[in-house]
Parts: structure tokens; sequence; C-alpha cells
């Protein structure tokens, strides 16, 4: 099950009623921060979830309202007692950006690796240092896209994958001796006894994991669709929710509520949670009526949403 | 009559029911923020004092808690329509870090000027442009002292000159002619028919003015009782309220509500505010018998003061 909290659902300016855009994952105890703005610190400590087990940030961009809040939490974290690395992922600039800033959060217990640019990074849990890049093994996936933005803006998705189910009939049938099904459970090859036994011979077939795609700040880009294509939960900057503001969306590079929906539906996304409002936009409810996608949210802070495994009851 | 309002009272870490270090002081319309933490711009618009009228930002160190919302600020100062130049003062290092933290505000449409680590600085209010830098008249003078911190930091005190009254029959008396009586009240002085006129002819006693001062974070200093002396009001950090801190209050270079208090008794000061207070701190009020000295106000956030000058009403 992975845990999503809406920590600020606002663009542009931090206003008393609404923080800057930022939302935090949670799988297995571990944490996933995606942006950053004024205000993340505060909501962070208003759920309770804690700093230490942040062990990624991924920024969109690094315009001010994404990422403002960066080096304040970074103290934060390191005042929480963290010790182990932190992976830092963004678009083009980051490091530079990230370096920077770091000039108000110096001497931090824990070392910072920057990923700039990346097309896809693995994720592997480990069960003492948490979410840690893995060149080949993974346990989560990252993969971004090119946004249509101001400035280089990386969309994202998440991709969680699930365990296959052991098989016991299946093992039985493929004479594979019990000794060997713990080890042969956890993906590996074993030889024994002069024969050797892999995981297809105990394991069910493969199961769908969790995809969460995340798109703030961009226009709709071609190829949007199919990188959100069929995601459980597809997080999308609704800038403007006036069709009247199109003109201001397609200047600013952002999107409308019309246009976030009909990415969400060309996606096909099962559903849509809505953020990333302009300050001028004080109640977006107040245009549910130009949202053409029938499943979505409208965020707000700290909203909290819980995406569970396809059929994780049964 | 200065207006004061303590945007953010807290220390180390912005928590739910305290932003972080930030006061606003607004002087004839014109606007000086002391330092700029995390939930500053917040502040100022639950206060609705405006951005566009912010001519000079004060930082008394570059600690993240006191200048992590600057860079958001000068953001947000930008779109409020301010096109004149606006002026950041503070200690040695200030140049560097604003520079650093700029390339998340890049193209603000105004010139930002840096002072740093400057011991006394004139400002004269200008009807259109605001407060600004001035080699030799002033209207309000802010004086800085080295604090005992553990990064450079400084502390301010800021005087607001009050200008003489116009008295008529000293005016009469010294035969100064009427159409001389204006000019000579902006303290000019003015030749007239062969014969120079000085402001003093028309002109009663200097009359005291406004003292503020200004102290975080920093232990105690020994000429600090002299820096504040007599201010109308000594805005002072209290990180800790229990005297049992002491050893903190000592390696982290903050002070106890006791030595606050002591310092404020010192200085003969008229009212202390304390401030700065520790996230550790929930309730500052518990420590109230630890205070030594009798004009004090427990800060909080979005607290107002107007400071008026003596006598003003008569």
């Amino acid at each position: 099950m992975l845990n999503i909290c809406l920590l600020g659902c606002g663009g542009g300016m931090p206003m008393p009623f609404r923080n800057l855009s930022s939302t935090l994952f949670e799988y297995k105890g571990r944490k996933i921060l995606l942006d950053c703005g004024e205000g993340t610190q505060v909501s962070i400590r208003m759920i309770s979830w804690g700093f230490k087990s942040i062990d990624v940030i991924v920024i969109s961009h690094t315009h001010g309202d994404h990422i403002v809040g960066l080096p304040g939490l970074l103290s934060t974290i390191g005042n929480s007692g963290r010790v182990d690395d932190l992976t830092i992922i963004g678009p083009k600039g980051i490091k530079e950006v990230v370096e920077n800033l770091l000039i108000i959060a110096k001497y931090l217990p824990y070392k910072i690796n920057i990923l700039e640019n990346e097309e896809e990074i693995n994720l592997k849990l480990n069960k003492e240092k948490g979410l840690e890049v893995n060149d080949k093994e993974w346990d989560l996936k990252i993969n971004s896209i090119e946004c249509d933005h101001s400035s280089p803006c990386l969309g994202y998705n998440f991709y969680i994958k699930r365990d296959r189910k052991f098989n016991v009939e299946k093992a039985i049938k493929n004479n594979v001796p019990k000794l060997l099904w713990n080890k042969l459970q956890k993906e590996n090859s074993v030889e024994f006894e002069g024969k050797i036994y892999n995981p297809n011979m105990v394991l069910g077939d493969s199961r769908r994991g969790i995809k969460v795609s995340f798109i703030t700040d961009s226009r709709p880009v071609e190829n949007m669709a199919e990188f959100i294509k069929e995601s459980d939960l597809f997080i999308c900057e609704g800038t403007y929710g006036d069709d009247k503001d199109i003109e201001k969306a397609i200047k600013n590079k952002h999107m409308t509520f019309r246009e976030s929906s009909n990415l969400a539906e060309k996606g096909n996304v099962k559903k849509l949670l809505l953020t990333h409002f302009s300050p001028a936009m004080i109640d977006p409810k107040e245009y549910l009526e130009n949202i053409e996608f029938p499943n979505y949210i409208i965020g707000e802070d700290r909203l909290k949403l819980s995406i569970k495994f396809e059929e994780e009851n049964n």
C-alpha cells in the first residue's frame, strides 16, 4: 500500500489557507517527497509522518514555489537524527540550485546525492537505510518526462513493484524441495543436488504494481497521456479552474481544469488529483463543471489517500 | 508613530503554531522587515500590510530560520508591482548568501542593494520611493552591534527622528519674516535681504524620537545594555524559558528569559518583547516567573504594537 499526503496544493505564492506545492509518499515506512514549497515542514509536522525517513526528494523544477522549503527541510531532517544518504532528483540545473541553497543549510549530518535529468531511476528498499538508488534491482521505479514549462521541468511516474504470490500447488507439481521455497520466493535461482531451481517454479503470475504519476508545472504535452497511462493516481496541476483563463494558461505554461482532466481521460487513469491552484483561485470547487473526467479529487492541504495493490485484500 | 507586527516568534524550525523569526515595522506607510524566516509571507498576507512598500530588509544573521523566506518574499514583492530599489542589510557574509538564494528568484523587476556589516545606516524617507539609504540626511537611523552567536550576527537599533515643533513666539521674537517660516521649518538656513536666518530661530527644543532595539540570536554581550539603552521597545530573543536550560543557552549561543530580562533591566528600556522561542518550548507562559523585568510582552505570531512619540497627543 502506498500512502500519499498532499502537503500543499498552492502555486505561485503561499497563502494563509494554502501551502505551496508539496506531496509526501509513504511506502513501507519510508518516504519520498515530491516538491518542497514553503509550508512543507509545517504540514509534515501536522500529520506527524516524521522527517528522518525521508529518503528521496523529487523536484519537478526549480521555481521558488516548488523548492523554497528545501534548505529548511534538509536542516530539520538533519536535526531528526538522519545520517544515511539522501537522494535529490530533479531536472537540468537542479545540482546548481541545491548547491546554492545549501549555503543556509551547511553542516548536514548526512550526504546528499543529486541525480540530474535522469529518465529512469531504480530505488531498492534497504531495510536499514531506506530507499536507495540501485543500478539493477528495484522495488520502486521512477520515470521522468520532459514538461513544457518556462524552466526545465520534469513530470514523473512512480511504479511500485508487487511481489509474485507463492504458489504451493505449483511448487509441489514442480518437485521443488521445501527447503528451497523461501529462497526461491525472493526470486533468486538456486542450485541444489545438481539441479537448478528458478522462481518461476514456485511463484504465481506476475501481478500489477501501483502506478502514480505527477505532472506540475506544464502545458499538456503529446506523449504525456502515454506516460501517465493507467495510473492508479494521476496528480496533476490545475492552475486555473476557469476556461476563460486558457490564454493565461498558455502564456504561463500551465493547465486549466479542462486540460488536466482531458489528459487524465486520454491516459485512462483511475483517479485524478488536481493541485497547484493559482493564488487568485480562492475556491477551486467553483469550477467543477469544467472537469471532464469522472473520478477526480480537488486537492486540499494535508488531504490523504491510500493506494492499495489490486485485490490486496483477497 | 511606528507600527510593529511580530510576524513570527519561533526559532529553529517552523511549527504549526509558530512561524520563524520575522518582524515588520511600518512608518508613514513604508515598511522595514527584520528577518525573514519561513512563514513571513503568509503572516504579511494575514495582516494585509502589503508587500510593495517593503523598502528595507534587515537580516540578523544567515541561519536558515532567519532568512529562508527571503527568495520567496522577494518574488512576491516583485509580483506586487515594486520597481523601486530595495535595500538588504545584514552581517558579514550577507551578500554571498543573498546572491546564492537569488538563484530561485531570478528576474526581479527591481534592484537589490546589499549593505554588509555596516555600523550605521541613514534612511531618508522619499515620498515616492520610500525609505532610501542616504549619506547625510536621515529620518530613521539604524545602528548595529556585533552579537555573540555561532555565525556572524548583528543586533540593531532603530531611531526615528522627531521633527522639532514650530514655535511662533520664537519666530516673532527673532523677527523672522513670515514668508521664511515654512522653509525654516524644514531645517534649512535661508538668506533673505542680506541676512541669514536659521531653523533655530523658529523651532522649539529638539524632541526625543522613537528607539526600538532588536537582538536575536545572541548571548548577552557587555556593551549591549548601552546599545539598547532607553529603547521604547526592546525586541529580544528568549530562546529558553527555563533556567535549567542555561547550559544549552551558553552552548547554542542564545539567552534564557532571565538573561534577556536582566539585559532589558540594565538597558533601562521601556518595554521588552520576548521572541524566538525554541520549538521545544510549547508554551512560553509557563516561565513567566523567570522574567526579572516588569514591563514585558511574550511574543505571539502577528502580535501588533504601536510606539508613539512622547506626548504625541499633546
